[in-house]
């Protein structure tokens, strides 16, 4: 039997909302080290990957490894029902096929109880390629959904460009072009180190994606306070929102390349390599 | 002539919010206990039953019985027009065909004057059958309200269940079955008293009902902060939301029964029997 | 070359949005005392003119009359990118055919760079014709907001009539007729000017226009407390905002006379009188 508590319902919605956006059957792998969940999405182009370690859960017991076939779309119905600090059990008995949700809020005079039926999702599992990336820019997550949201208004593609002046994202629509600069901000330790631009740059490099992928990684934005962008020629993007001391989500997407773009072909077997994207 | 002066416009606002989710084309029946509203929703599954009783009038002249037949989307439309401070003035002359309704802020300085064309609408007298009831049981009305939205995300029908241990609110749906229970509170005096679930049980009912006359139902939440449902087998299900000492609003719905649905066939003439509803 | 730098954004916006609800492409007219727009809606029956002088600008350097071709929509796509309080510098160089438009928050680590395409627009130069108005009615702007959308319920066309007992709107419609009077306040200074009715009438006025109209001049109410109608029989009524000392929003809009309506033939050339107009 596999039975984990999440003190915040908060954090597993906010979670479900940012793999919703791109992909809604997945598989939800649990194992001694956490729960996880790698997907693609429909067009091959995009890939999510969100790991929950068991130090984020109150109580996690995982006798052995197993997989959970969701929709997020249903999953995301029950959690509405969730207030945001209500204590969430989830239970899956062996052999079963469908996952026990329970809703505990702190006063314990209301009780809810899901079942949701589980799904056979066949995915192969993917490999997340161990990379070195020549750029590393950290900025605050707000700021990145809002220029995602502003430069979407002007066109379909964004160019994001990362050097010593900082980051720079830039669109060149039909009728105006526009491009938003975020400069490197004092390193030093601020109060409000989610409002700072850190920019660490071995090799500058530009590279230009859809926007409509960016706008759906924003959706991590209640994740963490901040979002790392990881980048360096011909390989995929990464996008980390961290969740504080618990895990992360993480994104990364082909850049567009001579009007082509590629897809997951990128990525090999072997999934233990993906560790090494972790911070 | 009808005169009635409502001191806070909102009183009115919310009471037709709450028929106005039911049925369009209704008579408000005027006479020297207060106005009154009986009506059958369109599919004849549903009726609401409000009263406002002269005590809750600033001033109430009714020499003689009327009866205004009008729409609700206009009335509505019109209150739209009103602060929620506003003293509301309702007046109806013998034998014209409008009604005029003002609104006049605290200020003075600001008139508003509307005239609404009465609509001949016939309906037959309803009977509010004078049921015992062997289930009672007082809920937070918000907590109802969010009920019904949640599960409304699983299925189509909800099961209610009246006992010992509490009310459940139970649904059954294709992707995912989902049940909330609220448990009794302590009976003393809470200072909050619209948190309490109060539970009166003489034999448990469990009835099944269409979730959408529920959500309909729960548009009366402004109204009070709680919400008393009454069940016993094989009868309809009230659902009172209580005007402070000045009337309620009152719904009833025939449960699911074997597949189809009981309507008002149900209820038999006389009028005066629905008195006994009254709390 | 022509340079203006404007230090709330949120100015600028506020004038987009409250030309835009009548027409998209306009001519912006840059001269030495400043920039302006005026504009006739697709049906011709309205007419915007806008007015914001040199003082309103932080820098203002215009060497020779410019005219910006522009499209309403573009430019408020571009706006949304600017935070209220950032700074906003408009340049245009001479013989280019883009317009140049930067944003710089207060803390200077974000810099928003758009070049926004113009556009050849063939607008003959209105008139706007010296009247004399008989009466002459200022009240809030957000009363005036309030009052178009609530009677905009209840039919198509408002009756607006000034006289000693105040200003009155009117709308007769199918279901029910309303009117609200606004009466005058005492003149005396209020603290809250923007709350006071005040009326100056020569001879009393009442004429008939199109309600949707009233609520596309309406958008302008973030730009003032207050709005001004100005009014004589047999020619367009007039509906001011003032931009507090650097300007206006000024509409004019032909009255309903006897089933038709007169439109823009109403004006001859000679654009200088349109300053007479001005407050």
């Amino acid at each position: 039997m596999f039975e984990a508590h999440l003190e915040q319902a908060s954090t597993l919605k906010k979670m479900i909302e940012a793999v919703k956006g791109l992909v809604n059957h997945v598989n939800i792998n649990c194992n001694e080290q956490g729960m996880s969940i790698q997907a693609i999405d429909t067009s091959h182009v995009a890939l999510v990957y969100l790991k929950l370690r068991t130090e984020g859960f109150a109580l996690y017991n995982c006798e052995k490894s197993i997989s959970l076939g969701i929709s997020m779309d249903h999953l995301s119905k029950i959690l509405k029902s969730a207030a945001n600090n209500d204590t969430v059990i989830i239970r899956a008995e062996d052999e079963k096929d469908s996952l026990h949700i329970i809703f505990q809020p702190q006063d314990e005079k209301r009780v809810s109880t899901f079942e949701l039926k589980l799904l056979d999702i066949d995915i192969p599992q993917l490999v997340i390629p161990v990379t070195e990336f020549t750029a590393n820019v950290t900025i605050a997550s707000g700021e990145f959904q809002r220029i995602c949201r502003d430069l979407n208004a002007l066109g379909e593609n964004v160019s994001l460009s990362a050097n010593k002046e900082g980051m720079r994202f830039s669109v060149d629509g039909e009728t105006a072009s526009g491009s938003v600069l975020l400069q490197p901000t004092d390193n030093v330790s601020d109060e409000e180190s989610g409002a700072n631009t850190v920019v660490q740059i071995k090799t500058p490099v530009e590279q230009s994606f859809p926007l409509r992928y960016m706008l759906s990684f924003a959706k991590a934005t209640p994740i963490s306070d901040i979002v790392t962008f990881e980048m360096a020629d011909d390989i995929p993007l990464a996008v980390t929102y961290p969740i504080e001391g618990q895990g992360f989500v993480k994104y990364f997407l082909a850049p567009k390349i001579d009007g082509g773009s590629d897809d997951e072909g990128d990525e090999d077997e072997g999934d233990d390599e993906g560790d090494s994207m972790e911070d």
